[in-house]
């Protein structure tokens, strides 16, 4: 526990509402969606303006208590997990939209802002900002950027760091640092802003993010296509990517996830389908038409047994809805869900989807298959209950089986998820020896007293 | 220099072939294309392959060699000006283009492949690379990752980093690191690329590099406004930004330029007209006619006297290559050109192009102003003799009131020629101290011998 002091300290910089001590609060704050063994903190703090933050990271340093910033806690890899008895930072009290500017396209966000609502007020305007991870219904931007996260438009139009402009935020002993502009080229000093975002809270604390927006497409046309092979929707996907189509989204669900959802949502998905490909394509309306018209005869060309074209936003935003509620409609199957993220060119989602179904035999789980398959992203998920022990080595040897099957198809261990804590001891086997030792001296030096969230990434 | 048992020893890594210790030799490597005092190195050496690189680079280490790795050396900030005695090492001997994937749209590329060389090779598989720095008939990839080159195309296509998609790179060591994938997303670690992206050879040594390639516009149109007045010429490109057209180029060039380029080309530029805007949109016919046809309208009504629209590609590549020749041109005029990188918010061009008026008048010089409008990266050129102590100052005092205004004004001192020596003591003028500090802890945590071509952006 902190001592009396130092809470005072802290009451002293954020307030007495914004000081959270209690029990209930601090279990509150032990977890998030990741499968991980929860940490309690002994201090959870709401600042509400930026000075504040800064002088709690200071304090934080000057007293060597851990700190993990939390946005709504949507992090599927351990990322929020606070340290045993370190501070958790709220940024809920710093969820201000200070400026869309329309000329310049451009927005300055703190890191409270809930996504979904910089999306709304953004396009209230007339512009657009693309990056939609599965959770933007709550999840805020800090935490978009600290994690770079991904989302369904992520093929055509990108993850969140490719929209951040410039940032500021506090290093390790509480200073400010600026990284950035608000202009679209920038060169001056070492690009802080692009390692900052991804480095799940590890290198500094972020309290002002200039995203970037753009023109909204004029036009856009959904599809859901049904095949009786999940092969053949896979292959499907290559062929729209070989075709040179640019898809805004190019989502995949097998026939366990599509039943699953429809069980949750009842929005009336056809349940005897092998696999659902979702597909959504934007832009110019001439370009929209002959897309569409490529993605469908290439689907039927394929094997599709039907598709079936939106008629109109509700019938198109139903489906979508319903695709973001996949990972909660799953969990609600067994007490644990593993969701997990290995990412392959995209060319290889075939074999990918051939690998998962061999280990889903071998190891006698069940594993359902559903994401960004344009992206080469997959989400497969497995369901099991962490408390059976003989089936959680299962588990842990099928996630095994997984990564190793996606770096030998050319993939990447996480494709939007993170590392987290629960891959840090995996980077090396991508990488090598000498990065994770590189990444390493980063983090020393900007971190000296290791109160950034540490253990995350690097694994220290 | 370099003692016999070195040399030898440096010898036998690269070969005989390969390695230059001639007076002439070390002085061609002695400087750049910024106006800068060069600094003669003690040994120039051209390894062949990336595990000669690799030794070279741990040789230097061991015998506390600065080096400063050279693609073509067009850098317009110091960059790749070597330390006095130092080593340079060439790229031209690491110059394959590894792997072209049209099926996941990437390539493999050393860092000594010039970026034009890879533009053909990718489009002559029918895919396309954006980033088009104005040097790319000779400028090598590796340079533009290091320096993060912009272009002509960066309004709508964005800049070398945005290309990125992993690299490889030793650390000061000699050690291999690993960064990135072949997959369109990876949040597998740290993003070292982006760090690495625009760091000017500071903190790592590259030697492969995994670009990204797009399917191709299917149309494009190019157009030529001429305007009779300055002020004009800029509120059309924010008119433009403003009606949400994102061209693909949208360049500026004033009076003084546009002669000086058509003296030097003589291609059949309106030598008449106050400025030139140089336009191309690109992307689905119907897109392209719908954006001309606006482009056309607000050049207008912005009040250009005369708008030309190319009638082949012929015509087009004619006024886009007489464009990039424009530094070549300028150079030809006085002894010194410095060429100038401020940028500003898209919509703050037109007080820009204010401002700069005044800037030649106060310390009265001529000052040319060309460059990347719709990007708010101008490019004022000073044209002087640097032997001129009385005019030199003058000069300097312009550059001072130059980034004063760009930064009044909400704008950045580069937006795609660096930081290098030339503005490294600016820099904390534009963030704060903590940033620099920040900075200068990455540096010394990744390179504590400073080995690493010392003293550009962090300026120590």
């Amino acid at each position: 526990m902190v001592s009396r002091t130092l809470l005072q300290e802290f009451t002293g910089i954020v307030g007495e509402d914004n000081v959270f001590t209690h029990e209930a609060d601090r279990h509150t704050y032990s977890y998030d969606a990741a499968v991980l063994t929860p940490a309690t903190p002994s201090i959870v703090l709401r600042p509400t303006h930026s000075e504040a933050l800064g002088k709690v990271v200071a304090l934080c340093r000057e007293n060597s208590i851990p700190l993990t910033v939390r946005g709504a806690g949507t992090n599927l890899s351990g990322g929020s997990i606070p340290s045993e008895g370190g501070a958790v930072i709220l940024t809920h009290g710093l969820s201000r939209i200070l400026e869309i500017n329309e000329e310049d396209l451009y927005a300055i966000v703190e890191p409270g802002v809930v996504t979904a609502r910089l999306a709304a007020a953004v396009q209230a305007k007339g512009l657009f900002y693309p990056p939609d991870p599965g959770s933007q219904a709550v999840s805020t931007l800090g935490g978009n950027v600290a994690e770079n996260a991904g989302g369904l438009r992520g093929l055509k139009y990108g993850v969140t760091g490719d929209y951040v402009m410039g940032l500021e935020f506090f290093d390790s002993e509480g200073n400010g640092v600026k990284t950035g502009s608000r202009t679209v080229k920038c060169v001056t000093g070492y690009n802080l802003g692009a390692l900052l975002v991804g480095s799940e809270g590890t290198l500094g604390v972020i309290h002002k993010i200039i995203l970037k927006l753009i023109p909204p497409p004029a036009s856009r046309k959904s599809m859901m296509a049904t095949f009786s092979q999940v092969e053949k929707a896979s292959e499907a996907v290559s062929a729209i990517i070989a075709q040179r189509i640019v898809p805004a989204t190019l989502e995949f669900m097998d026939n366990f996830t599509l039943r699953t959802i429809e069980d949750y949502s009842k929005v009336g998905l056809p349940v005897e389908a092998a696999a659902l490909l979702l597909v959504e394509v934007d832009g110019h309306p001439a370009q929209v038409e002959e897309d569409a018209q490529k993605v469908e005869s290439i689907c039927l060309s394929s094997g599709a047994t039907n598709l079936r074209v939106a008629q109109d936003d509700r019938e198109r935003d139903k489906v979508w809805e319903a695709r973001r509620t996949a990972l909660s409609a799953l969990a609600q199957l067994k007490p644990t869900v593993v969701l997990e993220d290995a990412t392959v060119p995209r060319s290889k989602i075939p074999a990918m989807m051939q690998a998962l179904e061999k280990i889903s035999r071998k190891h006698a789980l069940t594993i359902g298959t559903f994401g960004h398959a344009g992206d080469g992203n997959l989400h497969p998920t497995i369901l099991t209950d962490r408390r059976n022990k003989e089936e959680w080595q299962r588990v842990e040897a099928a996630i095994h089986d997984i990564f190793d099957h996606a770096l030998a198809l050319g993939g990447t261990l996480s494709g939007e998820h993170g590392i987290g804590l629960a891959k840090a001891h995996y980077l090396e086997k991508e990488t090598t020896r000498s990065t994770l030792i590189y990444s390493r001296r980063i983090k020393a030096a900007l971190d000296p007293g290791n109160i950034l969230n540490p253990g995350k990434i690097t694994g220290e």
